[in-house]
């Protein structure tokens, strides 16, 4: 079964990121299912109005998102109607939740702009959001081709993430679970400190073998992102506890080979394993910055619950603050230079002194495209660690853009610190 | 002429986003071109085969992104000649420069693996990769429909943005350039502080009048995300000079309307004009972060040469470090919360008095998805701010997820940088 998913808006001509079609992806992932095609498509009529004409003729299941806003480039709904050669009419019970919604903003009256977001196809099935003003819509309708009837199904789903994910989680995926055979788990390794080219290499021999694993399905796939290197694995099968036991045992197979340069699974983060490891030793950690300018503790604080193990951070960004706020001697920025080993070990002390906390890591380096010599280089980079018992560093050679460069740093700094988690542990 | 991207690789399955069509979209943009489609496609043989067929047919340029890795997943090259029944070559010349590649990388010899990506389709060009080892390729091909003949190009860049966007912008954009006819411009407004729905009620006169200007197309858009709102539009024409007072028009025209609600244009972020101001004013500034953990001081610091105005910053996550940290009275946290008026007023004395800068912002507030109460839900945030000269406060209640919150805080504490910043200026 074919389910396909148009995105509309004016992403493409704003370039700007659509979080949907990732979270539409997975969804159906979780759920045995995947789409075939995800098209961007601009709001221009002519393009919509292509598009739709193919997704009909070719897939079962058509989702689109966005463009269905109230304002004049959103014409999703009745390009859609139109395509199919059916009527909109103004749905009264939707008229009057958008009414509410606003009265509940204490907006005194409805903006007339607003008013068109109650257009509903003919036959269609309005599906309330709960976040917003544009309600969803499903579609059931026959398409002819060659004298042959099919019956598909059109979800219009509103733009905004936010919106549309509880709509789609509340309708969709139980409409589409019924079309769900077989049993179907994708399962995702996070790898950190090995290139994507070398662990390539290191789980080919495995993936050869796995491939003639007999009555089940086994696809594979690689993925690098900011130094973070992702083996994702779906397997297929009828019997849910033979593919859980092809999973664990390919699990194990992976960690044979890749040891604790895998991370996590599946949801983990490098933040959110790290989070975990400190809450089970009681220890907290805080941070002082240069380069990186606060993403590191912005990395920690995006799992909510961080409170338990991180009180508090700098961002020492010139070499007067790490003087004033860190207690830095001038004589080692000066001797050394501000990305030195010794001012990222100075750092580190520091920020322990200052926070009290039981680990503090330090970074300091050139992030870039300015600032860098000859024997400092754009991408040179210190991470420093301090607790109550020693101070040590450890330098990195990163390339690419300033933004790059920043966000391995976060990674590598998160990655040290978890190294220094299990390291403890298993003195323990 | 179409111009159509395909995505391929694994991030439909992995649940990434790509940003590749982002920036193609808005580089063809600023040639006056763009993309009528793009499609992700996993990187399964038959998906990838279909895709390639349809585009072949419907596009005169197709640009496929991705798939040209070393990995077994990476199938583009082939699945291409394929369709085009043409066949692959390894190109000597490529494989040296893969060795030279890895050699600086002082890695001994090419993985076996890497070879792979020496295979050229017979009859392209090869564009030089000077950050990794995937090269591009450019092929010219005719495509028969008909009895007719159609001369139509294929350009292959791999995924990796790093690698592909110097690759774009040397080879693909001055190719593309001859196909431009007349003169197209776009611009993007950047609005904060207003809705969706009130920008687009303010602006409908303007656009109305706009689509009967004669001789010019216009062509307008609206995108929100994370409360800030994006106004876009194209103007097309055939003189220049024409074009360009058109869209001074219509930028005075939006400036009436929402004045200073716009913040800036095109590539200007909320960071990037707030750096500008600050430069200007010869200030600096310094923040103390609670439920933004890091992120305002990482958004002012994403901008090269911020060091200009910014030395330090704090992030103060436990009540105990506002304390420790900051010097906020325990008392004051005691009788009004940790997320109070009180306590933001504080805090911001606290890190203008640690950091000794010239304005200091601080942020506490709940941003969920647990902590909250009746009194204080999640949402509710309060940004302090102190100069030498007074303290005092902003409220805002705040809808979304941990992330939403998050991001809308950050937006809103540069926006009230900003506005004090030209206040300021508007009083001397």
């Amino acid at each position: 079964m074919r389910i396909e998913l148009i995105c509309t808006g004016n992403e493409l001509l704003a370039g700007k990121l659509n979080t949907n079609a990732a979270y539409i992806g997975s969804q159906l992932f979780n759920i045995g299912l995947e789409l075939s095609y995800v098209t961007y498509v601009s709001d221009r009529k002519q393009d919509l109005v292509g598009q739709f004409n193919l997704a009909f003729e070719r897939s079962k299941v058509i989702i689109a998102t966005g463009g269905l806003g109230p304002t004049f480039d959103d014409i999703t709904a009745e390009t859609a109607a139109e395509c199919l050669a059916l009527s909109l009419y103004c749905d009264e019970k939707v008229l009057e939740s958008i009414k509410e919604y606003f009265s509940r903003k204490s907006a005194s009256k409805i903006p007339k702009i607003n008013e068109k977001q109650a257009n509903i196809i003919k036959g269609a099935k309005v599906l309330t959001n709960r976040l917003g003003t544009a309600p969803g819509q499903m579609l059931h309708f026959e398409f002819k081709e060659s004298g042959k009837k099919y019956r598909k199904t059109l979800f219009l789903l509103p733009g905004p993430p936010r919106e549309m994910k509880p709509m789609f989680e509340e309708n969709i995926v139980p409409f589409l679970k019924n079309y769900s055979s077989g049993i179907r788990k994708n399962v995702s390794l996070h790898v950190f400190g090995l290139s994507e080219s070398a662990v390539a290499e290191a789980i080919k021999p495995i993936i050869e073998e796995a491939k003639f694993e007999n009555s089940q399905t086994v696809e594979f796939g690689i993925l690098a992102s900011d130094s973070i290197i992702d083996i994702k694995f779906v397997v297929s099968g009828v019997n849910e506890f033979v593919v859980d036991s092809v999973i664990k045992n390919l699990n194990l197979r992976f960690s044979d080979v890749l040891k604790e340069n895998i991370f996590g699974y599946n949801e983990d983060t490098l933040a959110s394993i790290v989070g975990k490891l400190l809450i089970k030793k009681r220890k907290n950690v805080s941070f002082a910055e240069s380069c990186t300018g606060g993403k590191v503790a912005a990395a920690i604080t995006d799992i909510s619950g961080s409170s338990l193990y991180f009180n508090s951070s700098v961002v020492t960004y010139s070499n007067e603050s790490k003087i004033k706020v860190l207690g830095v001697k001038e004589k080692i920025i000066k001797d050394f230079g501000a990305v030195s080993k010794e001012t990222a070990e100075e750092m580190a002390k520091g920020v322990l002194n200052l926070t009290g906390s039981d680990y503090a890591f330090s970074v300091t380096g050139v992030a870039g495209p300015c600032g860098g010599s000859k024997d400092k280089p754009v991408g040179l980079v210190y991470v420093g660690f301090a607790d109550k018992e020693r101070t040590e560093s450890f330098k990195f050679n990163f390339v690419g853009t300033r933004k790059d460069i920043r966000e391995r740093t976060v990674n590598t700094v998160l990655d040290c610190l978890r190294k220094k988690l299990i390291e403890k542990q298993s003195k323990k």
